[in-house]
């Protein structure tokens, strides 16, 4: 059984603990504000707005050290809804991995909505966490407790592949905000 | 009823052409070879490699002006395929409207392989085709053979979304080769 903390208790998150608690494993539930409380997890999720993840990271790196920690932001402009606010060439996730050089970072859910976690479908398929990462391990542990609460996952490929799932998760929200799907709907895959 | 020009003969080409006449349009398939063979299509599909595009256009630029121009590329380097070819601030489709300023310059049918375009089903979901640009009566026009043609079609946005859709595209095509998804699956998108 795995422990997972998760940083965030907005509908991501919460979300995300529901997924973890189906499958059997510990969720550990942690607002942003609770900078003092300290993550038992071995598996660490920070579903906070991207803007917030340099404060969590300021308040709790070393103590992620040796952890697997999963990005799950989309780091949007979301005055415009027309650019990401990362550089073009790298992602939010490879400046995490940057940031916590001792940790092992993962990309995950950030191209799936809160309402296809809580459901498990996306139209009639199954919903799919897609997973970014360099450690094989950390994904294979990631994807055991997203298949045991009863989602699908997917190996993207490496860290470098955060870019195309944070450009996925942008363009997701741009459907979902002019409304070309709704916030239960979205990208689904099929095998 | 439309005509849809399509230069290019592979298997992409062949699958649009196909959803073009189940729809009543007129389909005119030319082999990226006919450099000669005038397009009369009101809507020109780029259906060749990203690599043959520039040529395409060095042979047929200005009989292109006015046109609808259709950009189904995905400018990947197929020998690592860990990169697209294009700066990673731009896209084909902005290097080839940049190359045609009197053409109406779409990106659209990047994200569906042909497979799905053929079966017009992506798992249990229609088929759908995002298209990109900046000209709305032109996405129009193309949405209205597209949906003639029994599948969806979902205007993603201005042709800055294009970076999106090749991101899209890239990390499909990156799925399928490493069998993670099969060639007559990947993303499908329910309202």
């Amino acid at each position: 059984m795995a422990t997972v903390s998760i940083i965030g208790t907005g509908n991501m998150g919460q979300a995300i603990a529901d997924v973890v608690t189906k499958g059997g494993h510990d969720a550990e539930l942690i607002a942003h504000a609770e900078a003092d409380k300290p993550v038992t997890g071995e598996i660490v999720v920070l579903a906070v707005p991207y803007p917030a993840v340099a404060d969590v990271l300021a308040a709790r790196g070393d103590s992620l050290d040796g952890k697997i920690v999963v990005d799950i932001t989309n780091p949007l402009d979301f005055q415009t809804f027309d650019s990401l606010t990362v550089p073009a060439d790298s992602s939010a996730t490879a400046q995490i991995a940057a940031a916590l050089p001792r940790s092992r970072v993962l990309k995950a859910f950030n191209t799936t909505f809160a309402a296809t976690l809580a459901a498990g479908t996306v139209g009639d398929l199954t919903t799919t966490v897609l997973i970014a990462g360099d450690d094989a391990d950390a994904k294979s542990e990631l994807a055991g407790v997203v298949t045991s609460g009863g989602l699908r996952a997917v190996d993207a490929g490496s860290l470098d592949r955060a870019r195309e799932l944070e450009s996925l998760g942008f363009l997701q929200l741009t459907l979902a905000v002019n409304e070309k799907v709704s916030w239960t709907g979205g990208f689904g895959i099929a095998a």
